[in-house]
């Protein structure tokens, strides 16, 4: 009854199957391979990227579609198959020779930016930068002509590759909401809050880590299917049975470092809670970037930043980290929750982040739909600067729109899903604070059960069965918005 | 001129590519990887393997073979295709059913060996043992077929596919003579050396990894193309610019790990050394098992075993080893070089060490050619025991035919690769010393680039440019012998 699907299902494992060796390799790249590695590590990767490509455009997939589309399948079959076909139009519609010109482009722009940035050196960056977005203004028209009713303009297209369904008319009047509310938001933060406590290291590395490994547990990471290593950016990646994270230790602080980790721990929690029997098949993978970002911000923000886990994992710091002994809970907890308008957007506090996002959502949006060049990018970037965080950017590139892998990178329509999944994280967190009321006493108690076991209902089993806005309607009654991320930003920077 | 010749070239780097990601995912399963990851490692590393099979077998390779060797190829292009051939014959003549059916006999076999090990289970170890030995007799017998006139016996085949070009008539007669000199020699040695000192620890760790780091350095090993780590069997694997090796410690003595660091880093300067305007190719490959492996034990038989780097090494130990700091360089000269017949044959001392490989030998060379059954080797095993090194193995399955992992893995024919290596070591290194008369002052100050030049120009360069046998011959003036290596044992054990 159901051999074609049967056909794409196996094609689909075979698939992850590479992709599986492609996850490793690049962790190992990141975190284990010595720098003479690079050259051979880059051909392989591309070599199994081909292969996958090969596998995902064979025109044997075409016919398995149609055929599998007249089978009598069940429902989620049919669920699946449409997960299928969507990365299958996904991969099949880009020409192999724009494939291969934007991976030399971005390559290029990738590997020269870091030095360009170290350099200030926009001039010689932004010649770079234009081939890329050439390609990827190519790249935009051709996923919009894919289903030009879905895609109201080329950005919705590459939007719709890292936050599934989430189109631009939602997102713009999310983002105008906090365009507006936010500025003075942020005023009377900086206005009422105590002053900004320095903390005093030095914090010994190893026991950073050890204080890692011990926040990890508390948050029902499970080490005999996962890592914890360290890399120059946290990231976290992995497959069923082997979940891997990264962060960073300095010397100076600690607080960048826990943060990280309990962040990527929402990562891989969201990874290894989706459903087994799905393993492999696309259906069965996370649903998209604003709901992956909404679990790693609601274990690092909601659980990680609220009073009461803070009041639970104080000591266990105290424990670790000796010069924290004669540091109060409330001192720490000011150390934590400090407010301030800033340049680099990853080191941002949770209240002035969206702003920097809706800077580069604005600027990109505009980019791929040709109504600004590269060269408009300074300007626009200080005036958002200056309107929305009250800061010049003048002459300072390396701080200002150079600062960030993603444009390289060719990742436009990436940026959004990270203040999405903010967003996501804060509604998800409200349902579940009125659903369990003694919320707080129960992270005192480094409880965090109650949390992880809706999640895996409500997010994790679901994977890919519901679109975005379906999982977020079906756990939280609407669709994502902005009300509860400003309620508990209010409550826990004005309640104070 | 030469557009087939080219498109087999292409084919064999895609393939090396596949190999990489292969490599390192294993080097990952068995260094990094938590328990959980296994299930998922595997299907990936099977998936790997199967699309190389396919382009190995593909029928247009066997075209491209016969139009290439009718193109105007120079001298090295004809050599490097005549390996191509080779790779080729050795897939493509093995049915893909055999080659399923053993992965699954061999996985079994293997999976259940290290439990029935630790019970001694020889009853139900042999009915696994069964399946693998009558697949891999179907194996050999094919390959013989494919060159009758080279191969004697199917067993001969196998040997082949590790000792290139090492044939069984050369191996016995090398055999015969360890055989019969060296069970007396042993008997000489052991009655005169001092007695054995025990290490008194315990050795700290990280000490232990910090004096493996410097012992790496002092071979010549470049940390910027390569990494030292810790897994249960010592092994080295790797590609150019990423060589990684690992080494094992304990607490209570320190002479493993440092031994099996010396080891890995010779295997390791080989496949640094190989030529690099080859790589991907089979003739820019290591020669055979049997060259691999005399130099890794050349790096730690001939030069961390010898007078001259013993003192130059000894105060290192002491600098890093607390515990060695009330010991004499001559007491750790005793504790190094003490002979004993024992059971376990990678515990066992250089000099004993032959004998257990021609135990294995013999044993599996008249399995494979039919002469023997499975049930006979508990008993072939004591036998061998007994007359070459006077010890007892009856009801002992674990410490006696059950202890090593290769006939599980299928890999018949294997052995007699490291006695082959050892040979070929002391053979080369006794030309080396010829040519070096102040090579043990040499060795004294630390200095082992006179050595490591030579290896790279007489081996590392050619790559598989000779044969095993031209190699040794173009090297030393004869091919593989046991002069050398009784020569060198006579001095070392029986000198002092």
């Amino acid at each position: 009854m159901s051999s074609h699907y049967k056909k794409l299902a196996q094609r689909f494992l075979r698939l992850s199957h590479l992709e599986h060796a492609t996850t490793f390799l690049s962790w190992d790249q990141q975190v284990m391979m010595p720098a003479g590695g690079n050259e051979n590590r880059s051909k392989a990767i591309a070599e199994l990227a081909s292969i996958r490509h090969e596998l995902l455009t064979d025109p044997k997939v075409f016919d398995e579609l149609l055929l599998a589309e007249q089978e009598g399948l069940s429902e989620v079959q049919q669920l699946s198959l449409a997960e299928i076909k969507v990365q299958y139009q996904q991969a099949n519609c880009m020409p192999a020779k724009l494939v291969k010109a934007q991976s030399l482009a971005t390559s290029r722009c990738q590997h020269e930016w870091s030095s360009q940035r170290s350099d200030n050196d926009w001039q010689s960056f932004s010649v770079n930068l234009k081939e890329v977005v050439a390609l990827s203004q190519e790249e935009a028209q051709i996923r919009q002509s894919v289903d030009a009713e879905r895609y109201l303009t080329p950005y919705d297209a590459m939007l719709d590759l890292f936050s599934r369904g989430d189109s631009s008319p939602m997102i713009d009047d999310i983002f105008n909401r906090l365009k507006s509310d936010l500025p003075p938001l942020i005023q009377s933060i900086t206005d009422s809050q105590p002053s900004k406590i320095e903390p005093k290291g030095p914090f010994d590395l190893e026991q950073q880590k050890q204080l890692s490994l011990t926040l990890m547990a508390g948050l029902g990471f499970d080490f005999n299917a996962g890592r914890l290593d360290v890399s120059s950016h946290p990231f976290s990646t992995g497959v069923r049975g082997d979940h891997r994270i990264t962060t960073r230790y300095r010397e100076s602080e600690f607080k960048e470092s826990l943060l990280a980790t309990a962040h990527e721990t929402g990562h891989a929690s969201y990874e290894a809670g989706l459903p087994a029997d799905w393993d492999g098949l696309p259906v069965g993978q996370a649903r998209s970037m604003s709901i992956h970002e909404s679990q790693s911000l609601l274990f690092e923000k909601q659980i990680f930043l609220s009073d009461g886990f803070m009041s639970h994992f104080f000591p266990v710091i105290q424990q670790y980290l000796e010069p924290m002994r004669n540091v109060t809970l409330s001192d720490y907890r000011t150390q934590l929750l400090h407010v301030a308008p800033s340049l680099i957007r990853v080191e941002a506090d949770e209240v002035t982040y969206p702003l920097h996002i809706i800077i580069r959502h604005e600027i990109e949006r505009d980019l791929i739909n040709g109504a600004i060049g590269v060269d408009d990018i300074p300007e626009l970037w200080n005036q958002g600067m200056r309107n929305y965080l009250g800061l010049d950017t003048r002459g300072n590139y390396a701080d200002g729109c150079m600062q960030d892998i993603h444009w390289p990178a060719g990742a436009f329509g990436y940026f959004p899903s990270y203040t999405l999944g903010a967003l996501n994280s804060a509604q998800l967190f409200s349902k579940i604070r009125s659903q369990y009321p003694d919320w707080n006493e129960r992270l005192a108690q480094g409880d965090i059960q109650f949390i992880t076991q809706w999640l895996h209902e409500k997010i994790w089993q679901r994977a890919s069965f519901e679109s975005t806005s379906e999982l977020m309607v079906n756990a939280t009654g609407s669709p994502t918005g902005a009300d509860s991320f400003l309620t508990l930003i209010r409550e826990r920077y004005m309640g104070r």
